[in-house]
């Protein structure tokens, strides 16, 4: 895997921060958890006043997964590619959510089982042709997720290089809840039917098939907690590791990262397990319907923006998030001091 | 008061609603929330396909309150007047969440305790130049509550009239957590203590202080839990029946209305006292970190749209939310369908 320096933020300037908060036309702190988004980014940047955010973007990365063969989604493989058309000509969920916050939506094909051709908005990065059936081997071989991850880390650099100044993750894939629900049971050491939930919607007898699958694919592959790159080989997913290196990169290029759901906090929790400092450039967006969701953020400490009972992915809860997240920016950068409006501070 | 007809929603196009969102690209419900406000904006207009929101507007209503006298605020009675001129120049927390939001922000003295002059962007409808000292008898005629109510509700007409399509609504005015408390303890029958918090951030002993001011203000005035505009003269303030007043206007005129936090929740449930059916009409903003705030969104039905552990009031908890509804509507109005998109549907 590449090798990166990620340097863990500078507390003293979230003192900074605050006292320039302080000054602010508003009791102190009542601008809650704006405020300390305001701090975060911040310290993220290293910089006492940040520049306002002009580029944005959700990266949403696509890839298949060879358990379908398990018959443990609702939906058919073929829809994870039905979808990135879908992205391509702006009508998902992701692609209006983004434009609503004016972020752009960079596809990214990093493991779906189709050949795109003729598809100049695509990133075309494809690692695999969908993983493997983890209930029946390993998902990738331990090169092809380090290069997943490496991936991730490069498209990260090209869009820090193009000026972009907030990244979301999202992702898309068949199968890629399975395939998260286990990342989460191998590196917590939760049992599997807690972190495991209904995905697109299934019934409480496919719940329960899930749960089986994912345990014999654990039993069987047998990853190492200790070694997140041996756990996303073995029972993860190509956009997955996509989204952990993405998140390494911006963290390595000091730039804040969104992570949506279920999905891309399990690709975030393989980026914590390589690299702990990750931590401090990453806002978990929202808190999903999936259970693993909340037990990998609590592992993690975040603290999620939003809860609206969202449960779609492709970068959907970032979107949003980001819109809140960048409110606290401008409250930081824009709001008149007291001094300045001639508002008399505290009595007491 | 003016007689105003608001009609329930018609729970039909709720149902017209979900089929169509159902038909996007994406599991059945895995928008959350969002779908539901998709849903409820089609019962309020009245329309299957909404129009996009084009003006959208944040009432920030300014009033004094006779009971500052009493010291149950950190800050001077001035600020309201201070404050006011902040807003105007667009200094102000509601300002820059507003303009975030794309929203206008219309600020209206209705109970100001200062002549405001060459002020061509303040809506001066000034009903009292400030309220009375509550503990010491009504803060207002009941002339002047039902008079706040329908410059409220005159505001509506005249920005429904201009084309706006939503509305938000927020308050300023130094001493209005403790009218809101005292409305929220007359209405609802709980002890004040539990619907008192700390404002702009007092300390224990001036809590206890602001409750005692509460409990002696209520008992001398006796206000009548059945008569809200009698609640409204006696405990209230200027803006907050003016909130009331711009929330069953919007009503009436079919247009949603965004409720912010602690004072506007107030102002809401003595709307939603007047006229049940007003509440089809209204988003809870947030959950803000007075706990009066969650007993009155509890006894109205409502549940909050964000928790970012705000407590500034003037709107801001109205803009970001108005960010999260609108995200709803787009969802409904520009997502693809499944045939649209040639996407399979569930298999099971």
């Amino acid at each position: 895997m590449k090798k990166l320096t990620i340097e863990p933020i500078r507390t003293v300037l979230l003192e900074t921060a605050q006292t320039r908060l302080d000054s602010l036309t508003k009791p102190i702190g009542s601008l809650g958890r704006l405020e300390e988004f305001a701090r975060k980014l911040v310290g993220i940047t290293g910089m006492e006043i940040p520049s306002p955010l002009s580029k944005k973007a959700i990266f949403t990365f696509a890839g298949d997964h060879g358990v379908t063969e398990e018959g443990i989604s609702l939906y058919p493989k073929e829809v994870t590619e039905q979808m990135v058309y879908n992205f391509l000509r702006g009508g998902a969920g992701i692609n209006v959510l983004a434009r609503h916050a004016g972020a752009d939506v960079v596809v990214v094909d990093i493991g779906v089982d189709c050949d795109f051709t003729g598809q100049p908005d695509l990133l075309i990065r494809k690692v695999v042709r969908g993983t493997k059936n983890m209930r029946k081997g390993p998902a990738m071989t331990r090169e092809e997720a380090e290069q997943c991850i490496n991936t991730g880390i490069a498209i990260a650099m090209e869009y820090a290089d193009k000026g972009y100044s907030m990244f979301g993750t999202g992702d898309m894939g068949i199968g890629n809840t399975t395939a998260s629900s286990a990342i989460a049971a191998a590196v917590t050491g939760r049992p599997v039917s807690e972190v495991t939930g209904r995905g697109t919607g299934i019934s409480d007898e496919a719940l329960k098939h899930k749960i089986k699958v994912i345990e014999d694919s654990i039993s069987f592959n047998k990853p190492d907690p200790k070694d997140p790159i041996d756990v996303l080989s073995k029972v993860g997913g190509a956009e997955i590791g996509g989204i952990a290196g993405l998140i390494l990169g911006a963290a390595s290029r000091r730039i804040p990262v969104v992570v949506d759901g279920f999905i891309s906090t399990a690709g975030a929790l393989i980026a914590y397990s390589i690299e702990p400092a990750a931590i401090d450039y990453m806002f978990a967006a929202h808190n999903s319907v999936e259970t693993g969701h909340k037990i990998i953020l609590d592992a993690m400490g975040l603290q999620p923006i939003l809860d609206l009972g969202l449960r779609l992915g492709e970068g959907t809860g970032a979107a949003l998030a980001m819109f809140i997240i960048e409110g606290g920016l401008k409250i930081y950068l824009e709001m008149a001091t007291f001094d300045e409006a001639g508002v008399s501070k505290e009595l007491l």
